[in-house]
């Protein structure tokens, strides 16, 4: 995909839908790939992610030591591979290879793009104060890609238990929310 | 709506995949009521969700001081009074009144249900050390209702300046999440 640059202050509408998203990390030349669904937006600008990744995730300690991932935002056009991405574990195989999900260099981290996912956005860890208790690290996002010919991307949402809602209708009303 | 108890286990289901949700709080003797979309899942059971409520918001002070809350889940049929109560603050006014909004008794806490949402959380704030910094809290769900006739809510999903998305089509993979 010919990805663009997308503008900081507008990725919250990105991720406040809830979409089960692909972090992606990289350490010691090895990359990883899980699927997430316990993400929060904290911040509009610079945008600010909260997030639970379980320490009992392969994930959990690349993004310890690196402090730095990739978000990637995936449509229901590869959901099986998402799902298979989260049915095991990165620690003896690599992940990115078996799906077939196409890792691309990032601009500010060391982590990669998912290329089959619409959006990425790069991340920086910037607060570890809840990780012991909750697991739960908060994120900067310091670039954000977006695929300029997807509109209504068709994001995919856990209900739990492998069921998923598809991203349906849209529709505009008139609010004053950011 | 004739509501039935719902597991606590389950709740997470309800909300991972994002949906706007409204926050009724009460604090002498006066309810108010706000949509938030800036929240996750913390952890299972018992459910545990972190949210974002900033202290521009009438809310935040009754939160902050009584501790309780109702995560109440709304769908697209009344989406215009969720967009509604966010363009008002509750200051000096009803907004439940307002927009027709039943409130009910909870359980557990003293903020009130509201009966016109097929789902209705009852919380508890149990951490706010990330209060002061990201007016971040994390609550404990410690009662659920839910509409059982209501099988595949259309909740609505917000995607930045007055756009939301509707839930759409339902897919089960084969998934070993949770």
């Amino acid at each position: 995909m010919a990805k663009k640059s997308f503008p900081l202050s507008k990725v919250y509408g990105l991720l406040e839908p809830g979409p089960v998203v692909l972090v992606t990390t990289a350490r010691k030349g090895k990359q990883n790939v899980m699927p997430m669904s316990w993400h929060t937006m904290m911040e509009f600008e610079p945008p600010m992610v909260g997030c639970v990744i379980s320490n009992r995730n392969y994930s959990f300690d690349s993004l310890k030591a690196t402090k730095e991932c990739v978000i990637n935002i995936p449509t229901v056009e590869i959901a099986e591979k998402v799902v298979g991405c989260g049915n095991m574990s990165g620690v003896n195989i690599d992940k990115l290879k078996i799906f077939g999900l196409t890792p691309k260099s990032a601009s500010q981290v060391g982590a990669p793009l998912i290329d089959e996912c619409y959006a990425n956005l790069e991340c920086r860890v910037v607060d570890t104060k809840m990780v012991a208790k909750y697991c739960f690290f908060i994120l900067e996002v310091v670039k954000a890609w977006i695929d300029p010919t997807v509109k209504n991307p068709r994001t995919i949402h856990h209900l739990g238990s492998g069921n998923f809602m598809v991203a349906g209708d849209r529709i505009k009303l008139k609010s004053k929310m950011k």
